[in-house]
């Protein structure tokens, strides 16, 4: 917070990777973060660094506030379901596994191997700040309130975030025309691929279309699967990324690539590690 | 199917393990698990062996349909609820994390160590078949249709079932309201456990009352961790056991022992291995 | 050191499961530890708690030190080779690989999930203290001097050791042959298995006649599997238990049983989860 | 074995991935490999691929045999000792620590993830096919037979090798004197990377001059670790690197870069994950 107005000043474009300038609302930020706002000025300007949805204002930026690891999965697995209104905006469950690296470089006892290498466990289970995040930017893609409820949960993978995320439908839907609408609303983005099920799913199960997290190590890419119960009228999506890539340092390289003109992907082209 | 006339016949006691005498309506049966049921006639004197729903009936029976594991850790998680009619009986969300046990012995490439062991992915996302069981012993706890949205996830564990599971509240509650109404349903239950948030959850990770689905393993336990979201009104209840303990062979014994009229603790007193 | 001595005084059997007493060496204790022993008398009179070698002088003790995790499990697969006569002493090659459970309960920077979970390595890797566990009790076996070259190494398990133990044969050996001396030599151990190898191989992985160091979880068991390159002279010698179990908690509790004149293993018959 | 002829015959250079050209004496190759080989004229033409030893005749060469996995690890781990001419050549011990994925892409009981996932058991325990790579190769480097007993493990990781190497020294050295050895043997050399040990092992255990085989996931480095246990005259030398990548497919892009006059880094400058 502090470091930030300093590059600023000396004409520097700036990629912010904490959570300082995500959230627009001031009195939210205070009481989620439980501290004040050195540089409030600053967070109007500074888009949101969810490529696909500001990129036309990180273009122009001089600031941009890069998206939690969490947040960023669920609102992008979430943007064309909430767009296309077709859910319920109050009831929207996201459940988010973690790898141990989301926990950070720093032992501790959630990530101590003898806890965490065999188990799975939840934690934060209510109120977690990234909550805000996803509310924030699927509010303004719905341009209408959305209610998210959200829980991580550790898993002994080490790198990665499968969100898993489920809307009620409030309109008839298919499996297909989720498909459907999710190439429609990503097409073109380099680094989001929605995963197709045009295969026999019964032929294979790497032919499923549901992502699978490891699959992405390394990388700046989303994968992206849907589905549909339509007997109890639920809408499935699940988004993989990398936490510490696309989730992470890749989304700022991407951006930056952004700021500065250059092709989105530059330096970023590989694929991620299988296994 | 075929064999457990067969065994009844010769005056024996049967605890059947498999999914045939689990669903008590036929329709539903046949549909759901593709096949005509050769006994029907059986399937009505079979309780569902959840022993802490039919303890009564399982004493009597001479034949015991023993649950499915993800269905018993959801039942059993969300039964209080329900049965105070908490939440909303027709959105309630289950995302269920599975160890690779619950796959069975044989080798499969979902199963196979370079695609699961640091990776995560979700499988029979929607319509799963416990999802029927679930819905029929909790349809029957609140004496009102429940409707269950399931998705199990594999997770690069051997042993053992997390279910997060998520209610909407219809009215105010707090996270001691809800320990409260559970101590009080599983009160004396020799093998729930219910987790307590009296120690400080500040003071160290391992005090927090949410399961770790290892420190379960080879038991008969079941750990179930609650909490409330009061800001966004979502009950958040977490049930985690052994898929291959009270999620199958030690829930066997167990009703055995209620059918034979032994201590319900014989045979099964040992707690899981922590690491 | 301090506590072990208050308990005999007080007329108490104790089963000292630190490193205090297990070395008989002074100078060597007094090296390899970095400190003084406060109470030198006792270690005399303290055998080494490895019970399959030591059971009459068990039986008789007041205090037993109670062996390294580590050197226990070297010991019991080199003891038979050694005894017989026909391995090179002096050129004994064990590399140990230890869960993380080994490491302690304290986080730490190598038992960091992200460290460890998805990798391997060395360390402390030559001139570890139990190597002169290992010294001792082999060149006692052998009468002779035995030298140990032993390594451990760090992987994604969490409970269990599995020592793969190296010694060029001086004569001609057959796997037939240490097959017959290792049955003959633990005959009548209630807990140390030598794994057959009667089974065809080629029909199934499970038949080969190697421990696999998870299915010793929670047991108080030994697995014990032999093989000899002939063309190359070398036997081959593969040890594995729990850590936490035969390596520590239940070895102490066999060893009470002998002080105390009970069933060796009394509270100890539960054998190893799988998986 | 039948096709790199045909491929040769249209006048393309050949980099073969399998075990057909390696092995330079047929009847060790026939009888390892149970098979005649049916184009023996073309072995001697092919260079063993393990680029750092034989950089010149890879250059000029139209058919390259790539190393397996396991024997390029224990090759490049070994190397500079032997040449050096300070270890005993016939009593040279090596365990190979191998990830899932040395087992192939296809389900097996072994790489069954309720079987490995928090388990390590040893297989092909003698005579492994690839201590004949490591037989000729660090014969030929030592001008002089040396003798490797070799074993593989298989380990709860996805990628990647770790090969422990122990020598029995026939002179006085010291760590220092190795790490100046393996540092001058591989001056120069783009892919190898010597663990230094100047930092204070003490202040932190990442500065441990071991290799961690995860860090090399998905890249073509080579770690190499050494130590001495001066006491018992035994050196201790660990190489790590990914099967799929130094192992396999990029060391064969390194070959073909050298075969085509390229920079021999082109396509492979990429670090590999941590974590």
């Amino acid at each position: 917070m502090v470091k930030a107005p300093t590059y600023l000043d000396r004409g520097a474009k700036v990629v912010d990777i904490g959570s300082d300038f995500r959230l627009k609302d001031r009195a939210t930020f205070e009481r989620v973060y439980k501290a004040e706002h050195s540089c409030w000025e600053l967070v109007g300007e500074a888009p949101y660094g969810a490529t696909e949805l500001h990129r036309d204002a990180i273009r122009a930026a001089r600031l941009v506030a890069n998206p939690g690891c969490f947040a960023y999965t669920a609102i992008l697995a979430l943007a064309p379901l909430v767009k296309a209104g077709w859910i319920e905006p109050d009831r929207v469950v996201v459940d988010g596994l973690s790898g141990s690296s989301g926990a950070g470089a720093e032992p501790s006892v959630p990530t101590h191997h003898s806890e965490i290498g065999n188990s799975a466990f939840p934690y934060n289970v209510v109120d977690h700040r990234h909550t805000y995040e996803i509310e924030q930017e699927l509010s303004e893609v719905a341009a209408a309130p959305v209610t998210v409820h959200f829980t991580p949960y550790y898993c002994p993978f080490t790198r990665g975030i499968l969100a898993g995320c489920h809307g009620f439908l409030n309109r008839a839907a298919t499996r297909a025309d989720l498909l459907a609408l999710y190439q429609e609303f990503y097409a073109g983005e380099p680094f989001i691929r929605v995963l197709p099920f045009d295969k026999d799913p019964k032929a294979s199960w790497q032919y499923l279309p549901y992502p699978s997290v490891a699959t992405l190590a390394g990388s700046n890419y989303v994968h992206i699967g849907v589905d549909v119960d339509e007997r109890r009228r639920r809408a499935a999506v699940f988004g993989a990324l990398d936490n510490l890539g696309k989730g992470a340092a890749s989304s700022a390289i991407q951006n930056m690539n952004c700021m500065l003109g250059l092709r989105e992907d530059t330096g970023l082209a590989g694929v991620g590690l299988h296994p």
